[in-house]
């Protein structure tokens, strides 16, 4: 008889979006008069741009005729698009990554969900809190949650560095060393950054301990501040202890396109085992690429007009930012984030919890944001409204929080 | 101190493919004047049809339009697609699958290597041997393999189901009862049927020991003979014990395209768990929709004009079957499958064993096919060959071949 994993049973509820998803449904059936505003999850409104979708167009055709046809992509990607990657968002930095330690896939989400397969289940996990959710069920469905604690809102097995207004939202370094530490910064969801120094100091924590930091760079493209680090491996040592994952939905818009990669430096090895190796195994046996067209788009982005349309459109969404945390501010409210980020992380008034506020802000606004507590126990009283709407929308919506 | 998944060790070797890949350019590195012909992986040759390349180029624009661009896909897929494979491969055969039954994925490979996760690591597997090797190695990763022997080229956890000449590749019900069982018919690599008969017997066996089949129909679009069940809804009692996938990589050529479903009933459970439940709890937290341009064109395959094309697909490459086992018969070679499959499996001659073979066949011939060891013990002594070429390399492949 055939029996569940039954880890997935120790998941507390479920998937945040798909909660919000659930609830912003019913409000629309029993309203289909009033007229909703999303700026809760973190998709994006505008268009692909004309580089991207020439690009698309072309790889099209090329799909259609026999000459042209490509099968089977290479197990770790196009090396068209593998070069471009390793040459603009590595080595213009002055980081040393080579082509081959990088993996190209169909997105972070995925690869942050899958890349804790090749670790033992026995390893210890840190993770900001509050956090973006993947990071912590994708654990509890492999068996390193623990129990679920009701009062504490976590797991037993997971260490939670809570990220809070009077810790300027940047973690500490554990007192008890995680086995893998989770970091995302630019933040989701708080929009917080750290500086290169602080950030070293975390490379210098992993390789004293031997634990493996798994950075999410997904919002680097928004980082406008001087000395704030686009990829760990700007810092000495992160090739023998950190993986970095990268997107494409946040700069480019592809939240629909579906394109992002995994960086595993070669010399990145616990136990004698190279987690490259490991990580090449688990793509040539689980996964088989991303489509070709798609691939051709991801090097669009690296053109010279690719790279200056992108920087349009996350100019546009941070001017939205700007709008948001500007006009919140003057209206009272305690905002942070917005600043290397497209996320705007606010203290919730009057006391209201986060899901109190987002049914607030549902019922009389019509606005739907993303309820801190939904991120994490430390995300109560928080909420955060994203910047990638229209500019259009984005201001009605915050026209609307201004006159409750 | 981070310790890596002690369970990828025990994976035998490297993938298959990925080490015929590199046998192959070793010999082209050494030898750049041969020209090699691909009979080997199962990779299509020919365009997409130009209804399909007219959906893409259709939802490119759309993406590239502020109003009918698409961010994050729907967790299941887009209803349009799901209600195509409902209508076209469901009801149309009288089989009664909903469309929200139906989870849209980046193909087939993903989900027979993923699908495993909600289940128990507990739990027994039984596969055909030979078999697609991604379902052995993607249980073997999660714990379910036991020891690997070097004798008898199995794991010792695994229940192997011989599919031999003697019993015409159709697996026999196991004396010990597995918990899963993966099922793939028409056969990759084998090429063989079942009838709706045997399938049945599969069915009831399964309802009777609550076991679950995993029945990948991959190949259901190369399906001739009347009588050969397309799905295994097909079967009375299926909705209660089967797990089905599909692709569209062999039937609209979409291997660089990406894109597959897999279908679990709501009727479905076990220990009281809803497996549908499971998945679409796994989709949500680890996975993120496949392109929107991409399902696009899946929904294209299902048009009168994309149905009649895809035909014409199909028909291209089983008149390579058809020329390839004519062939090699009439050269005397002992040959079988390519009837209602893309494969052809033959024996191997002069009691070569499976690699010998494939070593003649790059040197002499320079053709490239799969050595049926790779498959599994069971197919030591057979050779896989493709009918994805084209007309024109498949002939001269099979030329080459019988002038040895």
């Amino acid at each position: 008889m055939v029996s569940i994993n039954e880890k997935y049973l120790m998941l507390k509820g479920s998937y945040l979006f798909s909660t919000i998803a659930k609830k912003v449904n019913t409000f629309t059936k029993e309203n289909p008069d009033k007229e909703i505003i999303r700026l809760g999850i973190g998709d994006v409104t505008q268009p692909l741009t004309p580089t991207i979708t020439d690009a698309l167009h072309k790889a099209v055709d090329e799909m259609g005729k026999a000459e042209t046809f490509r099968g089977y992509a290479p197990d770790l990607g196009y090396e068209f698009l593998r070069n471009a990657v390793s040459e603009n968002d590595y080595k213009a930095r002055g980081c040393d990554i080579a082509s081959d330690e990088i993996f190209i896939s169909d997105g972070a989400k995925c690869d942050s969900g899958n890349i804790q397969e090749i670790f033992s289940v026995d390893n210890s996990i840190a993770v900001c809190d509050p956090v973006y959710p993947v990071y912590v069920d994708s654990n509890v469905m492999a068996g390193r949650g623990g129990e679920y604690n009701e009062i504490t809102e976590g797991y037993s097995d997971i260490i939670y560095m809570p990220c809070v207004m009077e810790n300027n939202f940047a973690p500490q370094l554990p007192a008890k060393v995680p086995d893998i530490i989770y970091l995302c910064f630019p933040n989701n969801p708080t929009g917080a950054v750290i500086s290169k120094d602080e950030l070293q100091n975390w490379v210098d924590y992993a390789n004293k301990n031997g634990s493996v930091i798994i950075y999410d760079a997904a919002y680097e493209a928004y980082i406008r501040t001087e000395g704030v680090p686009h990829s760990i491996y700007e810092c000495k040592g992160a090739r023998t202890c950190a993986i970095e994952l990268h997107s494409f939905s946040k700069n480019a818009g592809f939240t629909g396109v579906r394109l992002g990669y995994t960086v595993i430096p070669k010399d990145l090895e616990r136990g004698g085992v190279s987690l490259h190796r490991l990580w090449a195994r688990r793509h040539s046996t689980k996964y088989n690429g991303a489509p070709y067209i798609v691939q051709r788009a991801g090097e669009a982005v690296y053109s010279k007009k690719g790279k200056k349309e992108i920087k349009g459109l996350v100019d546009y969404y941070m001017n939205n930012a700007s709008y948001i945390m500007n006009a919140l501010r003057e209206a009272g409210y305690t905002v942070s984030g917005g600043v290397d980020a497209p996320y705007i992380w606010l203290k919730t008034p009057d006391g209201m919890s986060s899901w109190e506020f987002f049914d607030h802000l549902l019922i009389n606004a019509n606005v739907v944001g993303t309820p801190g507590s939904g991120f994490g126990a430390h995300g109560e009283g928080y909420f955060r409204l994203t910047a990638f709407g229209s500019h259009e929308n984005t201001k009605r919506a915050i026209d609307r929080i201004k006159a409750l």
